[in-house]
C-alpha cells in the first residue's frame, strides 16, 4: 500500500483526526452549498440574474465531487464492492447528471437527482454521536414495523371505502370526480391536512366528513402509541445492564454505586 | 367426506402448505385488482376509452369469486353458518353487484359494494403474523374502549357548544349558515383538519377560534395518552413468557416467584 | 317526608332501580332531541317549512324541564343549595330561555343558552361506570395542570412574538393587516390547522412559516407527553392494590390468585 | 449599602413578601398592558380613532420600564453583570424602541422589539411554583436534543428531496414555481398544516402527496414517542421521596433497600 493511499484513506474515511474532521466538515459545507444551488437555479428570477454564476458554481463542485469519487474507487480496498453499494451508487448520482446535462439538453429530471446529493450528508453524520441516537429511533421504528404495516393497511382499507362513499354522496360537481379523487380527499382529511381544494358541500357529505375528522382524530393515537411504548420499553432497558457480584440483582441505575438489594459495592 | 372436497379444503382454508400459499397469494392479486379496476371505472376519461376492457375485467373477476363462493359454500362443513358470518356476507357482496347490474340499470350506487371486496384481503392477512401485532392493537384500542367514549363524548359536547356559539357571532353572511354547519366547523377545527371552506372573519370569531385551536391542540394529546398507556402495559407485560410448570398458565410476572393461578413454584 | 316524594326522590335520583334507569333513558333522549330541534331551527330551509311543528315540540321539552325542575326542588332535601347548584343552573337555564322568548321578541342569543342543556346530560351519565373512566383522565389532566398551563403560556408567547414578526414580513398587502391577525395566522399554522385563509406570499414569510411548522410538529409532542406519562403512572398504579395476607407484598396483578414472591393465596 | 437601596432590592427581586408579591403583579399587569397596547396600535381603525391615547399609554408605560431599569442598575450588587445579562438586555430592549421613535420616523420594525417585553413575564414568573415544572418539560426536551435533532435533520432531508420531486412533477402551472416553493409545500403538507395555497393537482402529484401525508401522519409519532419516554422515565423517577440517613442523597427507587450512592441500609 502506498504511503499516499493510506494518508487520504486516513483523511477521508477517518473522523478521530484533526485533518479527518476537517475534510468531513469542508465536504459537509459543499454538498449543503451544492443543495442550495439546486435550489436557487430552480427559482426563475434568480436564475435568470446569476445563472453563469451558478453555472459555474454547479461545474466547481461537479469536479471536486468527481475527484473525490476517483480517489475513493482508488484507496478502497473492494472498489467493486464501494461502487455497488448504497453510498457509492449515490456518490456517482451526485456527478453524473452535470456530465450527462452536456449531451442531453433540457433534462428538468436530473434536477431530483442532484438533490439526493443530500443523502451523502448521512455518511458524515455517521461517523459522530449521531449514530448512537438515530440507531434508537430505528430500531424502535424497526421493531414496530409489523403493528405500523398493520395500521397503515388499515388506514388504507379506511380511506379506499370512504373515498368511494364519498364519491357516491358528493359527486362530480363538488370536486370528487372520480374514486381516486375521493381517496385523496379521505388522506387529505384523515391525515388532519386539509388543503381544502376538495371539501363537501352538501350536508350528508359534511356529515360523514365530521365522523371521519374525528376517527383521524382517533386513530392517530394508534402509531404514536406504537412507537412511544417501544421508545418507553428501550429507555426502560437503557438502564438496566449491571448486574450486583453478591445477589446478581439486576436493573441498578446508572449512576448506582452501591446494590439497591444487599448495599455490596457495585463496579 | 370426497377426497377433492378434502383437497380444496387445504388448498383454500390452509396456509401452510404450498398450495395453499398460492392460493392465498392468487386471491390477494385477484381482489387487488378488482379494486384498481373499481376505481378506473369511476375515472371518466379511463372509462370513455377503456369501457370495453373494463367490463370484461369485471365479468372475469365476478366469475373467478362467484366459483370461489360456490366451492366454499360446498366444502365447509356449516353451510349455513358461512353464508351468515362475516366473511360469508362480503364474499356474497363481492359477487352481487354484478349480477344486480344486469337486472337494473344506472346503479352508481353498487360501487360501494364492489369497493367492500377489499375487506376480503383481511381474511387472508389473518393466517399469517400479522394477526398476533393486530391483536395487540385491537387489545389496546379494546380496554381503552371507555376512556376513548368518554373523551369522544366529551368532545361532541365541546363541538356542540362551540359551534353554537360561532354561529351567532359569525352568522351567516361568513358561511356559519345553521347550527349544524357551525359544528361542521368546529369540527374541522378542533381536529385540527382545517379545510377553510368556512373560517371566521370577525375579530371575535377569529379570537374565539384561536382558543378553539389551542383546546384542540392540548386535547390531541388525551387519545394519545390513553392509548400509548394501554399499549405500555401490555408491552410491558408483554415480555414475562415463562409458563408454570402445574397448571401451563402463561404472562407472569418478570419477578414472580409462584404462579399466580395455582401458587406452584416457579423456575 | 311524604311516600310521594320519597317515590319521586328514587326515580329522579337513583340509577340502580329499574324505574331510575327508565327515567334516566328517557330524560337523555329528551336532552339529545332537544338539542336536534335547537340545531333543526337553525337551519333556514327546515325552520321555513316546520315552523309550527319545531315551535311545538320546543315547548313540549320546555314544559317537561319545567316540571322536572320543579319537582326536583321539591324533593330535595336543600332547595336553595340545588338552585344554586352547577346542576341547579343548568337546569334552570335549559327552561329560561323559551320563557323569555315570549317577552322580548328577536332573542336569538337564547340559542346558545338552550345549546348548554347538553350538559345536563353530564349529570345522567355521572351515575355509571363511564364516571370511574373519565374519573382517570380528569385526575391525569388535573395532576398535570402546571405542566399544561406552562405548556401553554410558552405557546402564548411564542404566538404573539411570531405573529408580530410575520405582520411586519408580509404586511397588510398579504391579508396580516394587523397583529392580533398575525397572532390568528400564527395560532392556525402553529396547531396546524392551517385554514390558509390567510397564508404568507413573500419568500422571507414562507421561510419562517416553514420554520414554525416544523416548531409546532415538535412541540405537540409536549403536552401528549405530558399527558401520557400522567396516565402512564396511574394504569400502572390502578394494577396494584391488593396485599399478600403472608409476606405483605403489594402490586400484584388484577387477576392473580396467588402471591408472587411466596405462594400464599389472595382473597 | 442604604436603607433605601435595600428596601427597594426587598420589593424588586423578592416574591415572598407581602410587597414583592404587589409588585410582581402590578409588574405583571403593566407589561401585559404593554403587550395589549402595541397590539391594538397595530390595527389600522382603533389606531385612527385612539391614535392619542395609545401613545399617552405608551409613554407612560416607556417612563414606568425606564424608572425600573434605572433602579434595577442601581441596587443590584454587579451593574455591568445586570446589564449584559439576558433580561437585562430584554430590559433596555422593552424601552429603547419607544426613545429611537423620538428620532427616527417611520420605524415600524420597533414593534417587533416592543413585543420582547412579553419575555419579561418570564422572569416574574421564574419566582413561582411553575419553575419546577417547566424545569421538568426543559429537561425532558434537553435529554432528548440529541434524538429532536436526527429527527428533525431526518425531516428536513425528506422535505428537500419531496420538495423537489413535486416542483418536477405538478411544474411552475400548478403553483410549484422554485424548488424553495416545493419545500415549502412539502413542509406545509408533511406537518399536516394544510393551507392549500399550492395544492397538486394532477393524479402523479395528488398520489405523491397522498403517500406523503401518511408518511407525515407516521413520523409525527416519533417525536412524541421521544418526549413522552423521556418525560415518563422522569415522572417514574420521580416518585421516589426518601433521603438516605447517611449522606442525604435523593431519588432512591422505589424497593430499594440500601443507599445506591454509600451503601446504608435505607428505611
Amino acid at each position: 500500500m502506498l504511503p499516499i493511499r493510506q494518508r487520504l484513506y486516513e483523511v477521508i474515511f477517518e473522523a478521530d483526526t484533526k485533518i479527518g474532521k476537517f475534510f468531513d466538515l469542508s465536504l459537509l459545507i459543499v454538498i449543503l452549498l451544492s443543495i442550495l444551488f439546486v435550489m436557487l437555479e430552480s427559482v426563475p428570477s434568480i436564475e435568470n440574474k446569476y445563472h453563469d454564476i451558478l453555472k459555474i458554481a454547479e461545474w466547481i463542485i461537479t469536479i471536486i465531487f468527481s475527484i473525490e469519487y476517483i480517489v475513493r474507487i482508488w484507496i478502497v480496498r473492494h472498489p467493486r464492492k464501494y461502487i455497488f453499494s448504497f453510498y457509492g451508487m449515490i456518490d456517482l448520482l451526485s456527478v453524473l447528471p452535470s456530465y450527462l446535462a452536456l449531451v442531453f439538453a433540457g433534462t428538468q429530471g436530473l434536477m431530483v437527482i442532484r438533490a439526493l446529493r443530500l443523502l451523502r450528508v448521512f455518511r458524515i453524520l455517521k461517523l459522530n454521536r449521531y449514530l448512537k441516537e438515530s440507531a434508537v429511533i430505528i430500531r424502535a421504528l424497526r421493531e414496530s414495523r409489523y403493528k405500523i404495516s398493520v395500521f397503515l393497511f388499515g388506514v388504507l382499507t379506511l380511506v379506499i371505502i370512504i373515498g368511494t362513499v364519498m364519491y357516491l354522496v358528493e359527486g362530480a360537481e363538488h370536486g370528487f370526480t372520480s374514486i381516486p379523487r375521493g381517496i385523496y380527499w379521505a388522506v387529505v382529511t384523515l391525515t388532519t391536512v386539509g388543503y381544502g381544494d376538495i371539501s363537501p358541500e352538501t350536508s350528508v357529505g359534511q356529515f360523514l366528513a365530521s365522523m371521519v375528522m374525528i376517527i383521524g382524530y382517533a386513530i392517530i393515537a394508534v402509531p404514536t402509541g406504537i412507537v412511544t411504548a417501544e421508545l418507553t420499553k428501550h429507555s426502560q432497558k437503557e438502564t438496566s445492564s449491571r448486574v450486583c457480584p453478591e445477589c446478581l440483582t439486576e436493573g441498578h441505575n446508572h449512576d448506582a454505586k452501591y446494590c439497591n438489594e444487599c448495599g455490596t459495592k457495585l463496579n
